[in-house]
């Protein structure tokens, strides 16, 4: 709930593995049976494509036909973070095996930190301004390795004028899954998270993009600085008084644009002078930093136009609440955006035959 | 340097002690030898008070004569975190035993986290605006627990007008020192640290103050975020390279207000796109810290007055740079602040006889 839940972990590049990771002797690669039972009928003459949605800390994959409907399903925590030494073919095979063996030609689409430097292969940052065209021309491909074709997506790099650079990497699979490849006219996308991205795009091309380390703040405030001594976790953060501390958050981190410093610390002063319960202190805290990124990305990101939510359902619904107090009524993207992102990706680039 | 060196510990309420505190079995007092020789002659005849600053890490103390001249200091890394079982009475015995010795009915007064809940006794905070008479009457009074006259300044408490309450424990009697007792007109002071203050004087009375958590969000991002992977410390902060990060920094966070969490980031895409090289970005972090934080107390304090910056020689240094990129000109305070302003409200209490 609220942003406690999201890994600490970023989804950009350079992400070193934890202590229980590399290095600490070989292990078998884990993956949960597979029931061949759930597959359709005609699954394996049906069968066109994998796709894979493979981050730090966990993979999807999609058994996928001809048109992109959805033949099976699976998810493991075999993040790129959890692979030991490299052993990212092995964790494929093990992972695809029930799809590989009823059809070992299956070619294979990856999206996300799988291309960093830290995962199998790193696939260079393609530049905004970027549409279907310039990912498909970018997508990396892994030669025999896979022993298939098998393509990772590359991630984009931004470089607004005057500002840093700026990158995501997997990301932009998502926003093409929600977007659709006739997209026409503006658009705005919120990937909230450990590092919450905010997409615009134009005519189904990203025009650029702007990161906020708001869930990462969130996890090392309450964790590791002062203000998660007084912080305990409500019973339920969807409670009027935890929602309506988040309220207070989101309202102060708009109102008051660059005082995050100091609005950090009112966590802790209202916590030790009894202005407000321990357990509605992590909602505030999560509303403080919810309040600051949206109103900092609506000055970036001018006209003020309602963003697409790219989230899972709890936290889609936390944004889009802050959104409204914001006086933006926005809509949560619907299904799979990486699976729709990766199948349209992969049509683009001729690799579902 | 920068603020790295600054302990994660608030200067506020409610500090818990860490594992190797309390609990860990008891331990004697340990204090450096106190070098008799250092006293000079008449001590014993001129001496009127222990004038203490106790705080979260380090406690500093001051053998003071009826005018305030200092006959003898010392320091020891005795705080109230370092304390074992509330044993406050015994340390105080032990850092003062030289001075308890040649004349053992001192009176002495304390300032900073020994006034906290976690320490000797909770002074209860006094409420602003608050003058030296605020603070003289609310002096609490340890009885017979130190076997002598032992008083410790309370720490200050505002409420601004539609904002959060704040505090101040220890900053207060600094403010006062460098203040002095016939001060007019107003005056802004800046004490930097983990949880910076800005504090607002006028005729001598503090009529309000602002927390920023500058130091302890620099310290938390650097050991516990994705920016810390890719900073590298310097082998000079005052090299031209990373004083021009610094740099940098502060203007960016004086020139976008609201965008901390984004800005944060560009330390991660700076470094992992090679614009700038690992041991320039933790300057550069600080930097756009601090940045925000000045401009964000030149908002809440307008008009826009020179602070008198209150801290260690490097730090100040480091923020009046920060400051003269922002066009103001401060001073840094002179002598010992703390140790003036304790003599000062306890000459004001009576205390001194």
């Amino acid at each position: 709930m609220y942003l406690s839940s999201v890994s600490v972990m970023g989804s950009d590049d350079d992400i070193k593995a934890p202590g229980r990771g590399r290095g600490s002797g070989i292990l078998p690669i884990m993956v949960p049976e597979h029931d061949s039972e759930a597959l359709p009928a005609g699954a394996a003459e049906r069968a066109r494509l994998i796709a894979l949605d493979w981050g730090s800390s966990s993979l999807r994959g999609w058994l996928l036909d001809a048109n992109g409907e959805v033949l099976d399903r699976r998810e493991a925590p075999l993040g790129i973070l959890n692979v030991r030494e490299g052993r990212f073919a092995e964790a494929f095979r093990a992972f695809c095996a029930l799809w590989l063996a009823i059809r070992p030609d299956l070619p294979a689409i990856a999206s996300g930190m799988i291309g960093s430097r830290q995962g199998w292969r790193e696939a260079p940052y393609v530049a905004t301004p970027a549409g279907f065209d310039a990912l498909a021309s970018g997508l990396l491909d892994l030669g025999d390795e896979a022993g298939r074709p098998f393509r990772i997506v590359p991630g984009l790099v931004t470089r607004p004028p005057g500002g840093s650079p700026d990158v995501i990497r997997g990301e932009e699979t998502q926003v093409f899954g929600a977007i659709g490849t006739g997209a026409s006219g503006t658009a705005l996308f919120l990937l909230p998270g450990t590092h919450s991205k905010w997409v615009a795009t134009r005519d189904a091309v990203v025009t650029g993009f702007r990161t906020c380390m708001t869930g990462e703040l969130y996890a090392v405030m309450r964790q590791h600085s002062i203000l998660g001594r007084l912080c305990e976790e409500p019973e339920s953060p969807d409670a009027p008084g935890p929602l309506s501390a988040f309220d207070d958050g989101v309202r102060r981190g708009l109102a008051e644009p660059g005082a995050l410093g100091h609005l950090l610390f009112t966590v802790r002063s209202e916590g030790l002078l009894g202005q407000r319960p321990p357990d509605h202190l992590p909602g505030y805290l999560s509303g403080l930093l919810i309040g600051a990124e949206i109103g900092d990305a609506l000055r970036a990101f001018s006209p003020r136009q309602a963003p697409c939510v790219i989230a899972a359902p709890a936290l889609a619904a936390r944004y889009l609440r802050a959104l409204h107090l914001a006086g933006i009524e926005a809509t949560a993207a619907q299904g799979e955006p990486a699976r729709d992102g990766l199948y349209a990706i992969a049509a683009h680039a001729g690799l579902v035959a």
